[in-house]
């Protein structure tokens, strides 16, 4: 029978067979976590957004993505599987075993979102996101929602805590039609002799993105 | 009182505080749905992902994410909210409304977005669940799991279907460090004086965009 790496989390399997596949790389058999791990990555995705929101109540729709974005990327979902020894329980061909296959962010990051969508398809929704919780325990708690703010908002807070005036922002070029338009839009900030031009399919987006501009070469200069 | 435009599904909310934020563009105040949106847009994504997964036990991932991006890419969702004439319920401020934003397809898939997760804050992950079947049952039973064939292996059926030679796959080129690699492949049919090349980042994903490349050709030489 296979060890369960999740029992400290109080999940044990009706269908074993479950457990087996999501710990089973394709290099190991047919029966293989490769279709769990589609169904794995959304259902993590979902149970994360569902913590955010009702977490954080005032947090904006963008604020909300970039928090999420940081929370599920690969690394973290690699760091998790990490801190429940999941390698120990991954089984591999002999090439990807040599290879180290195990200690890869990309292998132990699939093997948890496949071990995510085996406990849904065997204890239902409630389960899942409990166990998605208990994951994320320490991550959400960490979360920090200043480290989400957007480009300009970081930009206006920097210029302020330094007395300078606020950015402004010039729209200097627009093409394209309706459906297709290209915005370049400039940044400048009076009191640094600093100004950037940056583009994006709206205003807003390439404002932002003249925000972000600014604030690496701020970045730049003070690591000079 | 907010008219419930899910009725017909059997959805009704406990709270319709939840259904009227659901349906107010940001035009029109400061209790919109942008929120909810960021949380319906992953509750479709798992929701259609366990559809797809049951429904298709046999297809690969890769067939479950290409079929899963076509059902819920922004102008099949808009096309769901037509159908059930969302337009009507939509709350937005002047300027929307005169410009015809009820009209347009972001608004509209974001408003379907937000009403599922609306569904799911006040009835639960099964109600969304129904929900969601619900409004995709048609687009569920059209899916023609070829469309969802990879290029290559479109490619392979193309030729076989004429009695012609496998097409060939050369690797023409590497180049790049091992984490930033670009491969460039050349992809050739005996019998067709056709031949193409693409880039991709892995030999796989060369070889996919090089038979896409051809039938793309077949198809333009067909049309002439």
């Amino acid at each position: 029978m296979t060890a369960n790496p999740l029992l400290r989390f109080g999940v044990s399997f009706s269908d074993p067979a479950l457990l087996d596949r999501a710990l089973t790389h394709r290099s190991a058999g047919q029966a293989n976590y490769e279709r769990l791990e589609f169904l794995g990555d959304a259902l993590i995705n979902t149970a994360v957004s569902i913590e955010l929101y009702q977490r954080f109540p005032r947090a904006s729709e963008g604020d909300l993505t970039r928090l999420r974005a940081s929370l599920i990327r690969e690394s973290s979902l690699a760091g998790l599987a990490r801190s429940i020894d999941l390698s120990d329980y991954l089984r591999m061909g002999g090439g990807e075993l040599k290879s180290g296959g195990y200690r890869r962010d990309s292998i132990l990051a699939d093997t948890l979102e496949a071990l995510i969508a085996a406990t849904f398809l065997d204890g239902g929704w409630e389960c899942c996101q409990q166990l998605v919780r208990a994951l994320f325990t320490s991550s959400l708690e960490g979360v920090d929602l200043s480290a989400a703010k957007d480009a300009k908002t970081q930009l206006q807070e920097w210029v302020q805590g330094r007395a300078m005036p606020l950015p402004d922002y010039v729209l200097v070029d627009a093409t394209g039609k309706d459906h297709d338009k290209l915005f370049t839009v400039a940044c400048r900030v009076d009191g640094l002799s600093l100004s950037v031009e940056a583009e994006g399919r709206s205003r807003k987006l390439a404002e932002q993105a003249a925000a972000s501009a600014l604030l690496d070469r701020i970045k730049e200069g003070s690591g000079k």
